[in-house]
């Protein structure tokens, strides 16, 4: 079969022939249907920092998958052949693409425990989509933050994630409050349903916030959340545009502020994202590819000319 | 019936001769058995800041109260004349000392919710004591910090609160690590129950910390904690050593670091340090003075002269 390797830092992907692979006892396998391209896949290609967290060279890469089950391994009981299912990537199976052969490939051997179904209402597209983007803002904002219907809630930052991130508290039922610097993202916040959009999260005087998600997590977004937080209140942080904050540690403990780091996510929240994606009430932007364009894609993707989540489809 | 009186920032407490309190509905009345003297106390003496915190003038201080039921108001079924009770200060009924008179005196009035029983087994001295210090580093360490048996704890600040925060862990059953930089405090570690001392957290390597409470709270002590954290962990911040932190957001995203602020605590707080007073395990330092010795007692605090808590005793 035909699989997207990486070969080394500064190489361009290589489509190799390689063997179609055979599913280890507690394994399946997987026919493709949708991968996802990630700026992680792009930093893999350009950083050497990324060399010690691949298992081995060749690798295919791939991270956010989807497929249809087309062999199982012994003792695998809970998935069999026909089966659409994506794969998360934060199990203790390890991560597709970095600890074993990932999903740019027409097929790939995972290990059952790493399955999530996808529902018949959700296409493919937003199968794979689901796995990265939309499992670390749904865990984010519901299962680190505990956003809930009826409560007052801020998003900082208004990108993939963001974006995410505040549609599902919408559909959560809170209402929504963002904060973008980038003024022309605005009508997008309205677009998603939010209550109110500004530049920051400061200049929502007289807003009680229960829970803000700081998806941008520039330093001084997150020292502003630790101030504008009501008592009890949480703030959650799953963005690093810069590495350190300096906050308030008087607000933090006047309002009893609990901040947390969000990283990543569950099989849970995947599945989490799928619920609200069944309904047809969460639509992310992306835009598709074909399975032989994804060297090509990583390209677009470094270059920035990507709008939405780049996805490649198999056919 | 005599009580010591603040009229004014720079003035010494002041002697007078009040009216006996009467309980309004539900109210009660305590005959004072002791009082404990605190910092903060110290702070509106010398400070005009906390004037705008203090409901009139002339106001009788003292907000570490216990005393005896002497009179019941309208509507108070849950207490009755004779009953041994401490006051919680941080109830909807207001801070005594602050909203209305406090403890400084031979009686005061007290709405019956903020009262909690004290058990038999607990000396009014240690009644009083529980009931701020107590009840802030047990809320810091049990409410906020969810310490368990079992757990891994680590201290930072040996100080008053510390002391109690560090021996409230080890009675829970955790294993406690003490962080303190004033190496003459260590051997009170060891006296404690600790597993170990040293002067900064980040000193324990190998230790996987699943909550650290940060006493002292001087910026650097909650960055090194964040750091310092297995994933998913709790960091609780009580000290204000100094108002602000800088700390990583890598370490606080990658950790999935639970950072909250702890203020205060509740009646059910105090009731949890009771529990560990009854068994005779849990015994802070103090230090009793007589009644008329309070303004006295307030200098001598303030020129640090004190070892413990400060309790004023009614005979």
């Amino acid at each position: 079969m035909k699989a997207w390797q990486f070969t080394g830092t500064h190489e361009p992907l290589v489509l190799n022939e390689v063997p179609d692979p055979t599913p280890a006892p507690g394994e399946v396998v997987l026919k493709m249907t949708a991968a996802g391209l990630c700026h992680s896949d792009v930093g893999v290609l350009e950083d050497e920092g990324w060399l010690s967290m691949l298992a081995k060279l060749p690798i295919t890469l791939g991270h956010e998958n989807a497929g249809v089950v087309e062999a199982v391994g012994d003792g695998v009981t809970d998935y069999a052949v026909g089966d659409r299912v994506a794969v998360c990537p934060t199990t203790a199976a390890g991560a597709p693409g970095y600890g074993f052969d990932g999903g740019f490939a027409e097929k790939m051997a995972v290990a059952a425990e790493a399955l999530v179904p996808i529902p018949d209402e959700v296409d493919d597209v937003y199968g794979a989509a689901a796995t990265d983007a939309g499992m670390t803002s749904y865990a984010a904002v519901i299962t680190n933050g505990g956003v809930k219907a009826g409560d007052t809630v801020g998003i900082i930052g208004l990108g993939g994630l963001g974006q995410i991130g505040a549609r599902v508290a919408v559909l959560a039922g809170a209402t929504v409050y963002v904060a973008e610097i980038d003024e022309s993202a605005w009508p997008l916040a309205e677009q998603i349903g939010a209550a109110g959009v500004a530049a920051s999260i400061a200049d929502f005087e007289g807003v009680a916030f229960d829970v803000i998600v700081d998806f941008a997590g520039f330093g001084t977004t997150t020292a502003q959340a630790v101030d504008a937080i009501r008592r009890d209140g949480t703030v959650v942080v799953v963005g690093m545009g810069r590495l350190e904050a300096t906050i308030s540690t008087k607000s933090l403990i006047l309002n009893q502020c609990n901040l947390r780091g969000s990283n990543g996510g569950s099989k849970e929240d995947i599945a989490g994202v799928y619920e609200y994606m069944k309904t047809g009430q969460l639509k992310p932007e992306t835009t598709t590819i074909r399975f032989d364009e994804i060297a090509e894609g990583l390209e677009r993707l470094h270059r920035g000319e990507v709008k939405g989540r780049l996805v490649a489809t198999f056919d």
